[in-house]
């Protein structure tokens, strides 16, 4: 899923969005609370209605956000207080406030309320919290299902960095009839060994006949390590934030467009891309424009990088039903050096 | 012409330029000397190549950015030296540099170099500025013979907003083998009302079997009285630089999308309007776009302000055919209430 954080792919068009092959994008739930407001995207009709686009949507269940406002927030059992970062204001939200909104914003896959610890947490705290979580999911399936939207509630596993804490979280969210089933609190600033060694420990105790979505992952490397452990569903803002600060990727790994080395490559910054940017623009006419802070430049590589990633999932997808995906990874892995995952923390992958 | 400044009109593609029906562009010469520079745009082969762009492309003499870069030039007869805005490196005009450059760029239509005098000028200066630029354009035109690019070199009239200076600078240039001629000098701060009585001083005494072009304009309004004085030619920022403010034209007027009075307007921004961004996008969805300074907020102002002038210049072409044009002219400024030459100085529509 591209990220949509504020009704928007950045940068995109709904109708590039479509050509590019993506069938369903992710909303945040935080982001469009505070602007344009929930209420308001409901007077519209819903996200739909409001952005034009015609796909499926799925928000996310705006934890992430909140508890990255460190300074901001206050935990009880209830819920959470924090200020918005717009105009200061306090607001409340809860595992009811937080269905309400999602109701409101009317994506067609809505999140549970959890917590997101930071990493690295106590033992102690993130059991704490992954209790706090679990109750909290039961509260929104109560109020879901009160609601009667016809909208998939998932629930979320967390658990931090614990072996324990993930596998007894996997175990009582897959026990809830959540149709789906989301990895959180990973991409959070943790090493990406930690990381990998989350997925590997939970994605064997998750439910094979739900779809599992590993949530703000990842890098082309990330991805597929994640799938070879069974991840079904991911969302990243990698390729359009990268793309806006003139990083792409190429099948043979990462390129900063601004290194000197493209000012006067009249060829495509990647000779094996089939994008429409590839096939119309050099290296160098991209560099000119990330020099200059040009939109175009935004414009197109984030185009070419969300074109670098449909191309992937599709890739997979077909490796997968050809029961070759692990020649596919191995081989994608080593075109790219692997410099995909060395590029920056795996933390930068969240929205 | 849309302003392509830096050899991109901002926000937008060349398909989406191409497909709003524009076939001719102007670039700055000033700037793309800068970034990338006209060596390296040569090197890429010509502008055309290095852009994309297969339309028609018309570069500027870079006389009036160099003339606004108050405190860093010195004038001679020879030319003008400057120091970068980018990285403070001193550079020198001179007609025959201002050639070889815009040779290099390998626009369609180049610009003599010319002085462009602040408003307001003494009528000394402004008659000494204006018999240099005279000087030059007879070593333009001399620089230019001698290449044999087989690119077309329109001269410019100058004259500040003295009717003998305008009078006989549109005699003086328009007796040289120019194949068209261009009026420069104004949208430079002078009010409104100065502008359209240079324009009619100057346009009957220029010869109608050569097109005849006014620099930097302008407003709709300004459009429709330059093309009842008998102007063939305009270029401006305004559609662009304003959509990316977040003001669009529309048959009632300019509005400001980031008024509340669009907050839950569900329908299009302009009703009669029947761009792409009309028909798929309500108000309240641009406005959200520019209240967050989402890039597609840009993009989509954008689009529909050059579809408003892309229109306006089909509908002035049409009516002339039709020998309306008068009358369109008075239903136009009828319906816009004039709002479009009322806001904003005639001084911002230059690049």
């Amino acid at each position: 899923m591209p990220v949509g954080t504020r009704g928007t792919v950045k940068a995109m068009t709904w109708e590039e969005v479509t050509e590019l092959g993506f069938r369903i994008v992710l909303g945040n739930t935080f982001h469009l609370y505070l602007r344009p407001g929930s209420g308001r995207v409901a007077r519209a009709g819903g996200l739909h209605r409001f952005t034009g686009w015609d796909g499926a949507m799925l928000t996310d269940s705006g934890g992430y956000q909140v508890f990255s406002l460190k300074d901001l927030r206050r935990i009880t059992e209830n819920g959470v207080t924090f200020r918005s970062p717009v105009d200061g204001s306090y607001h409340d939200f809860t595992p009811e406030s937080v269905m309400r909104v999602q109701h409101e914003l009317g994506a067609d896959i809505i999140m549970a309320f959890d917590e997101c610890p930071p990493y690295p947490s106590t033992h102690e705290y993130a059991r704490d919290s992954m209790e706090r979580t679990h109750r909290w999911a039961e509260r929104c399936l109560e109020a879901h299902e009160a609601a009667r939207t016809g909208q998939l509630l998932f629930g979320i596993v967390q658990g931090s960095t614990y072996e324990d804490l993930r596998a007894a979280s996997a175990r009582a969210v897959s026990a809830l009839p959540f149709p789906g089933i989301a990895v959180g609190g990973v991409s959070v600033g943790e090493p990406p060994p930690e990381m990998r060694r989350v997925v590997d420990i939970t994605l064997p105790l998750l439910p094979i006949d739900r779809p599992r979505y590993l949530m703000g992952v990842g890098t082309p490397a990330d991805i597929l390590d994640a799938v070879a452990a069974g991840v079904d569903m991911f969302d990243c803002v990698l390729p359009t934030r990268l793309g806006r600060n003139g990083t792409l990727y190429t099948s043979r790994g990462r390129v900063n467009i601004q290194n000197a080395r493209w000012a006067e490559d009249w060829g495509p910054v990647d000779p094996d891309c089939p994008c429409g940017v590839c096939r119309r623009h050099s290296a160098a006419y991209l560099r000119h424009l990330h020099q200059t802070d040009e939109i175009l430049g935004s414009r197109l590589a984030t185009y070419h990088n969300l074109a670098f990633y449909a191309r992937l999932m599709e890739r997979v997808r077909q490796a997968i039903d050809a029961g070759t995906f692990l020649a596919f990874r191995e081989a994608s892995l080593a075109s790219w050096g692997r410099a995909a995952s060395e590029e920056g923390p795996a933390g930068e992958s969240h929205a």
